[in-house]
């Protein structure tokens, strides 16, 4: 994996980048995620080894933090190899929704992982009661929860497999954790890889690599212009990292944005997830005439095995696009990448980036993942806030509460 | 189709309302999506009435404007309903995806639809060079483009049916010409009673009804405030407008993000498409207590046809959820959406508004269509912009063309 950066990097910030890194430290003392690459995942390795072979869907009951990271990975390695099993999200209580995914379900062939951190998730309770009142084996189920919740008292009376998020680990931040290994696991995905590609960005950045300058630098730029660039898109030219920016989003929002620890004021930075070249035809314009308020970075995979060529004929009156002819279509959509990058450095103000994703595999996928996540705690120090939990969201689920019990 | 405002109304602007109501009379004389609602169908109806019955799958070869729109409808749609056939959407150039989309495709029962208005978009033609190499029968193909061009002449060459974008309607305002309703009449979406919720609204804007005021109110407030709230969110409680808010995305962002038309300022706003309850737990704590940089809009639905309830049985240890029991889904996600807005209405400088569509039929999603498309009007004529080009995209495409040219 490599980044490189377009914008002029901040100058002379020496201290503030000792001070940002000692901040870091202490923080890592005590926020889990740091220390999920280095993690022992012999249970979660035995728990697959020993899961049904006659199961072929497994079912992820959650939303948010818990099903969004192993979406992420998980669409980003399907579309490149036979998995030996299917996943199926649940992450809504909209019943046409739910009504289209049951019926995508052989329950025979189905294990069902109920995931949520707190344990009293509406959308997942809901949706799990729906079936377990259908179906109260205990076999069908494995729970992954806080220990201590509701939720794992009631799996202990059921009789159910738990697995528990480790201590201090945020939803948002546990794809790396039991959350998303277990699922990614029973699909045949390398999770140690995952791991490996996850430590050499860890690695890089807390023992002097190239990651180290390069993320304090990009955290310190984005930090102190987070009032002129409000607003930081991903511009990924590949359909495989759809849900890696749907992963992206929740992170960056969710985490950036707050009241300060220290003021009143509220801040933020605010997430896009772009697919090129698609969104050429759609969101570029902006970009290229709008506002400045945005920043982009671009992702591009640097090798490909799926070899799929323009064939070399000619098109009575299309002539013109004779110079497709014989173009592997993975190095015409790289050239369409950097295409819009060129023509982006020729404008001002639209601080620009770029990540390289060496393959389609499991280790790269790692590697971006734990280099958005540092990137997030770098910003969020930064912007002096908490990174790590989200109050804004108690308010409706309290009026929920409220408007449930007045029915 | 319902709207209400839940922030302070513009007073007393009656001038403006006036100077811009004329303006838009004007435009409507020259800019062609505007009398679409009441456009003749007939050589729609006959075409897709003589279609090939053995035909299963119609694939939209088409990018950006061509095919953002009919894939918003097909969706909303496809969820509540069998459809008479099935659309598959080619939109990049990325190999992966190209390769497993046609992987799905059985050649005999399929027919394509070629949607370029220029003609000449790189990504459809090299898509369609690929599957042209493998079967050149002029029958298998349907041709949409602008008289005159290249694509139009090669297609008379070879023989096939070719279709006409009407005068003066750009690529991303055509979802109620022939660009969108092709392929849905062709999987028996009714498209007359699409035009009718389109001309309600259409009647009720420029015959001084309910949408009148509201639509101008919205409009002068969106761009009164552009720079202080320069984000604008749709969030949608329903899984089946997902691909409606990416056909906002483009709508919003290439018509408004321009340089001025009387002065050299870059101006815009940033659109954002949001599912509830799922981004609930992403996007919604930078909402409630970020940078107070953004409107929301959100959108529900009135009426409901799927009965999916939460079962009435208690677990043990959670019985703090035992309010869900009995609830409908839809009655739920209702409940989710509004404690949400409620909460929102507590916070300041959080300009909200709620669309209420009645039901999920063709006639709710073409109102809430040209709903759109008339707010994007309006608001890009009072931001001094060309609602209508996109000439930001342009560099981008030279340089490609010359990447391919000397490679």
């Amino acid at each position: 994996m490599d980044n490189r950066l377009f914008f002029n990097r901040p100058n002379q910030l020496n201290e503030d980048k000792k001070r940002l890194i000692s901040k870091i430290d202490i923080e890592r003392e005590h926020v889990g995620y740091y220390n999920l690459p280095k993690q022992n995942i012999e249970s979660i390795l035995n728990y697959t080894k020993g899961f049904d072979n006659r199961i072929e869907t497994v079912v992820v009951l959650g939303i948010g933090g818990s099903s969004l990271g192993a979406k992420a990975i998980y669409e980003f390695l399907k579309p490149t190899k036979k998995l030996k099993r299917e996943l199926i999200f649940f992450e809504s209580t909209d019943p046409l929704n739910i009504a289209n995914k049951l019926k995508l379900i052989d329950m025979k062939k189905t294990h069902f992982l109920i995931i949520s951190k707190s344990g009293g998730t509406v959308e997942t309770i809901s949706i799990f009661k729906y079936i377990f009142a259908q179906n109260s084996d205990r076999n069908l189920y494995t729970f992954i929860t806080d220990r201590g919740s509701n939720l794992e008292k009631f799996a202990l009376d059921l009789g159910s497999t738990i697995l528990y998020l480790p201590n201090n680990v945020g939803g948002r931040f546990s794809v790396l954790s039991v959350v998303g290994l277990l699922p990614l696991a029973l699909c045949g995905i390398d999770i140690k890889e995952l791991l490996t590609g996850a430590d050499e960005v860890c690695e890089s950045f807390f023992d002097d690599g190239k990651f180290k300058d390069l993320l304090l630098d990009k955290a310190l730029f984005y930090a102190k212009n987070h009032t002129r660039y409000n607003i930081n898109c991903i511009f990924a030219y590949s359909e495989t990292l759809k849900y890696f920016t749907e992963w992206y989003v929740q992170l960056w929002g969710e985490s950036l944005g707050k009241r300060q620890r220290h003021s009143l004021f509220n801040v933020g930075l605010t997430p896009i997830g772009l697919i090129g070249p698609k969104d050429q035809h759609s969101f570029l314009q902006l970009i290229m005439e709008g506002t400045r308020d945005k920043s982009v970075t671009f992702i591009k995979l640097q090798e490909f095995k799926q070899e799929l060529y323009v064939p070399n004929i000619q098109l009575k009156h299309l002539e013109s696009l004779d110079v497709l002819n014989g173009i592997a279509f993975h190095d015409l959509i790289t050239m369409q990448c950097d295409s819009v990058i060129e023509a982006l450095k020729n404008e001002k103000d639209v601080p620009l980036d770029e990540i390289i994703l060496p393959f389609v595999d499991a280790r790269s996928i790692g590697g971006l993942i734990y280099y958005y996540e540092l990137l997030t705690s770098l910003v969020g120090e930064l912007l002096d806030v908490n990174t790590y939990d989200q109050p804004g969201v108690e308010a409706g689920k309290i009026i929920l509460k409220e408007k449930l019990k007045n029915r």
